[in-house]
């Protein structure tokens, strides 16, 4: 019998354990998939927290998978081994539950999550449901579109629905996993890109990304400094504080919106009275398979690409703590 | 030279008091009414107070007023002396501005406010920009037209511009000057509507207004009561409570919206986290003339009408502390 | 073996054949329907006349059925035996292609249609797939719910989605099958509901259908009436001619809409100039199941039901020929 | 007394005549630009051939003005002397009317046309409605800026507000002086670009202005060439060829739209039934000055620029003929 390598966690805030393990087989409707690379998100520390609804340990983490169809279950007829696909956040819908047949797979009350539902891509293989999974174009490598499958997918998607025009001012708030992906599509889109973060340092590399100002909140408020620039159509918040978040609301125009992707835990405080021009504050989930296609063919299409480190499994903590300590530039891949 | 009586606040949180006023001429695209009825409005209480942006003592309060036109300033093509009309929060605007120029009046970086930036309705009389102005169907009476031009305008044209469609669970939060007439607009707009107050003897006040459903916060906590009825996509806040509004985000479903239209001081806290499913919190601000027009043709058409308590101009201190203490059925109205 | 009264159409153009069959088992994901009713749609002609793509005959027609659940298929979890039950027109679909993964069920590229693809409801019992079923209110008896199925969903979906806001002025172009449903929704969305049809008798039953206003197209051109009410924000075109439909183009208001749910086959001769002011043209597919459930939901909470005649099953050719020639009022249904 | 050089039009179909005239002088709100540049379009053909609804000859063409302003009238309080401005077609609003009063100027009862309502840009000067002028951005020279006027700003504005999101399929009928320009705004907004013309040698320029494929309709028909690359979410209509038009539809996909910019007189010709998938048929009315300074904003931000030809006042007949011909590339531009 096959075994292979992956990265269990078997209790909460354990380490991740590199084990032997069975290579799995996919039941009917899923697919594996021979993994070529797993980017590290923050959305992981939710596996190795352990408190995630519905996860059981041990767990393999990682939800920004890229690689191979590998096999295939019963009854998969949209998928064929060697196909190069992807596998992202949502692992999975029910098809049954009236979000699922409105087609709001994101929102089904059965949402699987790769990675916690089932085990995930720090691994040398991952069997997912067959609807989790998303075609990967010839144009990126397997490093690359890893990091497009939750970071990329979950800002592009974002972005191209949030009603902003080309032409408007978008501001990203952060520029880490998610935001230096955010600033390239924001440029790319034909928004007047506006990137926010913490230190003159960044003015350089924000610009490279495709930005049109910087706001350093070093030496001015967030809200001002885009207050400077005429006001925010749009903020896209990245980084996973609530305070950063609180602090753009004042920097939006009186129709703005303030549009956040990440998980901020604690509670956001903003004026009711501050809103009643027009204002806007919303939560905004990722995307599905499809939606991590357009995220990568828009990627191919305008040369987006994630800037990342590379790790072996071995390094899982290394990678981890990178990115945890907000130190990766600006994704750490994992490359079983 | 002919007088007016006029109610006026003359200093901060002062009584309002009643002079004799000369009757003001309207310049040049500013037209005069000769008023017939005036809501009392909770903003009310910010000229009141003395606080407001721009407001300079002695000022007449006043910005839901219902009469007709007296007399009209230079250049005035659009309205002639008789018209029935009128005048709500929204003040005028400066047509030149960026707001302007997009059609967004109400956004105007100039925006006048009735009562406010000039005198409003407390009086026999009222002077205002031409472009403030109105027109009311035959079918109301000038008692119930005032109350359209705030509580009206405000939650018709929130309701009709909230994205829910009909059919929709949309929840009204508070029946008051505003909520009583949100109830009967959202259910003819074909919502399942349901309204959220607290003690159960008005349940069948909100059935007759036409609810759908009732949930009294007495019995159970909001967001617990919508998630009972399958999930709100939409929650109309009218009360201005904070806590309130915080306490049904947890009764929207997952790409519901939670559509702010009430003056609300303390800050909101609502989790980040919370929104990731796509949920919206947003505010909304109010309407320009043509958006009252409209509201009173709903009105008119659907049989929409106020409720109201008349008070002559000598009574206003005591409708001004039915509204202010949340005892009016549901609006007062000063009837000069 | 049990078997089951069924009409079937056996060649093109050929009579419906009322034949004893073996009632049929439902595979994996398909139900059985016992049918208590079923709606007679204009498109039942494409079965009949044996032209649509991928018809195969015999085969049963008929896509507004109403009745119970008698039967699940292997993994059909979400429905079980004695659920009161629908299905309309779109007749399943694949779950894979890319319109299905964006959640458009109803572009599905392999969508089926039911009484086309597979055998539909002028019968005792039916077969379906279990995407396809809609839930039945209890308010609802099967004959009324019958035509929900299709020319409910259809008007009522392509309403609720069509942008227009409450108080809208919307015209319903024919009274029939459909128009005479528009009419019901459209007043109850809280439209200013226009109906549209030839002959000065049609007024009154306009105006008992919720119409606050009546077009004869005998007594005056159909854009010109439009115009003097001020113009349409959409005009919702049910009757199958593309010239009554190009005749309300010119009553449309500047950034007015002709939606089109109806299938006319002559082609549509517009002014492409005439559209500059920002007007639109456009299509609406219907509805898939769960659009028909809110239909229902809908229609049960305003009290919206269709008008109809009812026929057994021997009586076909005649309900059929009602439909054909306009004189159903307003649908025909058959009653096995 | 001043004069100044005009090219006038001063019967049906008569020549441009050079004639000299007194230099005019702006009444109240509105103000005198000394030219610098203005475009020639297609649409001075309504002023030369004398038919335009509110047109009296005689006339100076022009809507695509480009210079400083020279003089303000009274009541000028957002313009002064020496700012770089445009002028295009849309050139004045009543204020009053509905459609003013919700903020849609160019759907005013009473809207001016520049060049037909009064004097255009033919001229060394010329005096226009303070709400028809538009700021020019430093980047851009007048004889880059004139064609943004009115070519820049259809395109821009229909592509901006089409709905359309980035990464979606929008092809652009026709390059010419306004399909050149959108496919560059296509491309900069982020959409998968293609190009539609008549010949091969059109393929590289097309790639040059950014499209991403390149269709040939005298190799391929417009259609069928669109969904071999999987079907437009978006064709823009630039050439004025009803038949051209008519030709895309097919290459829709099911929800797709086809958006009209260009005056076509034949009668556009489709199949309702075609439609009923979901499809669109559009036309979009450029848009006002404010659009116009977001089209220089945008065109100054990512670098488009319109491709022109120079003319002097005296060279009138060639470009205007060079234009009508469709031999211009891409835009004819007078400079006084």
């Amino acid at each position: 019998m096959s075994t292979m390598r992956a990265l269990q966690v078997s209790k909460p805030n354990g380490p991740l354990e590199l084990v032997q393990r069975e290579i799995p087989t996919p039941g009917p409707r899923w697919v594996r998939v021979k993994v070529e690379a797993c980017g590290v998100c923050h959305s992981d520390a939710f596996t190795r927290s352990g408190g995630y609804p519905g996860l059981v340990l041990p767990r393999v983490p990682g939800h920004e998978i890229a690689g191979r169809i590998d096999a295939v279950g019963a009854e998969v007829t949209a998928w064929k081994v060697g196909d190069r696909v992807g596998v992202g956040w949502h692992g999975g819908h029910c098809f049954e539950c009236d979000s699922c047949r409105r087609g709001l797979f994101i929102n089904c009350v059965k949402a699987k999550v790769t990675g916690i539902s089932h085990d995930g891509g720090y691994a040398e293989y991952a069997v997912v449901p067959s609807e989790s999974v998303a075609r990967i174009p010839e144009e990126l490598s397997a490093v690359d579109a890893g990091p497009l499958l939750c970071a990329g997918v979950t800002t592009y998607n974002s972005l191209r629905n949030s009603g902003a025009r080309p032409g408007a001012t978008v501001a990203v708030q952060g520029i880490g996993g998610l935001g230096h992906l955010a600033i390239q599509y924001a440029a790319r889109m034909g928004f007047r890109t506006v990137a926010i973060s913490r230190g003159a340092d960044k003015a350089a590399l924000a610009r490279e990304l495709g930005a049109h100002e910087y706001i350093d909140t070093a030496a001015v408020d967030a809200a001002e400094g885009l207050q400077k620039l005429g006001g925010a159509d749009l903020v896209l918040a990245t980084a996973p504080s609530s305070a950063a978040m609180e602090g753009t609301v004042g920097g939006l125009k009186p129709r703005g919106k303030l549009l956040i992707v990440a998980a901020a835990f604690e509670p956001l405080k903003v004026s009711a009275m501050g809103l009643l021009s027009g204002k806007t504050i919303a939560g905004w989930p990722s995307g599905s398979a499809i939606d991590s296609e357009d995220t990568m063919a828009f990627s191919a299409l305008t040369n987006v690409r994630p800037r990342v480190e590379t790790y072996k499994l071995e390094q899982a903590e290394a990678a981890f703590a990178s990115m945890m300590e907000g130190r990766a530039r600006f994704r750490a891949v994992l490359v079983p």
